[in-house]
């Protein structure tokens, strides 16, 4: 691991890596913000999973997060949103498919399945080499925006002994019915509809046999609400299958980081309390 | 004026907009940040000057200061940091000179002596235009970041009944004496010294009749903090001539936004208290 930055942020430090990745055979790029407390002892971790083209970098510069998982004595890790190393035809031609959109999920198209494996990369490997290298202890949370809010969910329905709690702002929850998802599933999964249903937060649900609580925030004047995000479906889903789903629409937030903002405390208590935290 | 966009924001709305100035002759943006309280009640303004390399958007999207904002009740206005739409000689090859440089004084040295006109602009003309455009009050405070914090000191020190309290975070606070400020100042405003010393805040304050007090953050892990911003200076004339200053050395934070994120609130509430806010 090299250490490409360390900068003290609300008591605590924010500090970047980069390190070869055998998940997605590759260079990959995290931020970690270690609170004060983790001088002490070991803390747990939230791992946020950003949206369509960002990096490490954005919620930690923009979410305001620092102060409350400071206050609470929680780490936040941020990993990049695809492999970056590579460069297959169309990778880098589109903001919503191939390098910054990976989608957390397992490709199995080529080019994209020799190294687009961000779902191992976030729920296997990652989480090893920080419980290897830092004071963190295994408990965890996971929380995403938008691609990211997809993320999350889908990695805490696919493993909910795993993480104590999940959250997401604005997230495509029904991939399988959404632009955004059918061009990234057909990309990454191919034209075979029946192996994107277990990347489909909406599609986990139906199975879902352990029935950890989703807490959504998601801002009505958000450009992408109906087209893409459609949160109604994730509604109908849960109460179909009694799955409980804390759904706050927020009147006239927008898709951006200054929504996240104003959430992100309620967001950071709500992992804190089932991290025992507070 | 046009408004360029408008997002909501810890419950106010950030607005910026694009308008024609007489100052600089020319086309300026600015960002303002309305609290809630400005739907019901006018409400003081605190004006944020960033420093080099910015625009009007860095600090409300990386300082986090609007839930703190919204709380106290205060607008937040932030001008960009020069003129945009000229093409000088020289004007955009420099990170430290020209575009995203103005320094906050008025230029005298042509062409730039033509729009460069910072300081008439965020003392008297958007203020002006503020006022009469928005839910705000007279009252007002000013801080700002390196240049800006620099450009802080030396508006409220010319004008110490126009502001109700002044702060920086880490402040160009002798720019006569730092290579930043030699280059700045010799393009600006020509080779005789002598015309530099109304815009230097250690050479203000010798002069300072009303002694506005000044709150100053400067990490001690600033990589500016020995070649350019040198607080001891103003410390050292802030004591002999009993002006009120309170510096604080944050130990281990470096010249970044994660820095002014950390300490903003602090800054927030020193001026909410200044404008009877709390």
């Amino acid at each position: 691991m090299e250490l490409l930055s360390s900068t003290k942020s609300s008591g605590g430090w924010l500090k970047r890596y980069k390190h070869q990745s055998e998940a997605v055979k590759g260079e990959m790029v995290f931020a970690i913000y270690l609170p004060p407390q983790a001088e002490q002892k070991k803390v747990p971790v939230l791992y946020w999973l950003s949206g369509l083209t960002c990096t490490d970098e954005n919620f930690m510069q923009k979410a305001g997060a620092q102060a409350m998982a400071a206050e609470l004595g929680l780490a936040i890790v941020c990993p990049d949103t695809s492999p970056r190393g590579t460069d297959y035809p169309g990778e880098h031609d589109s903001y919503d498919f191939g390098s910054a959109a990976g989608f957390y999920l397992n490709a199995t198209v080529e080019p994209y399945a020799q190294t687009y494996k961000m779902y191992d990369y976030v729920v296997q490997e990652l989480p090893q080499i920080i419980e290897a290298n830092f004071p963190v202890t295994a408990e965890k949370s996971i929380s995403g925006h938008s691609m990211g809010g997809h993320g999350a969910l889908i990695c805490a329905l696919k493993n909910p002994s795993m993480y104590a709690s999940v959250s997401a702002f604005a997230p495509i929850v029904n991939p399988t019915q959404c632009p955004w998802g059918e061009k990234a599933f057909t990309g990454y999964l191919g034209s075979d509809r029946e192996s994107w249903a277990q990347w489909d937060t909406c599609l986990l649900i139906r199975d879902a046999k352990e029935k950890l609580p989703l807490f959504v925030d998601q801002g009505d004047a958000d450009n992408f609400l109906e087209e893409q995000l459609k949160p109604e479906a994730l509604e109908k889903v849960c109460a179909e299958h009694n799955h409980p789903l804390t759904l706050r629409r927020q009147p006239g937030y927008d898709h951006s980081y200054f929504f996240i903002a104003t959430f992100i405390n309620d967001h950071l208590q709500h992992h804190a309390k089932a991290l025992n935290l507070c």
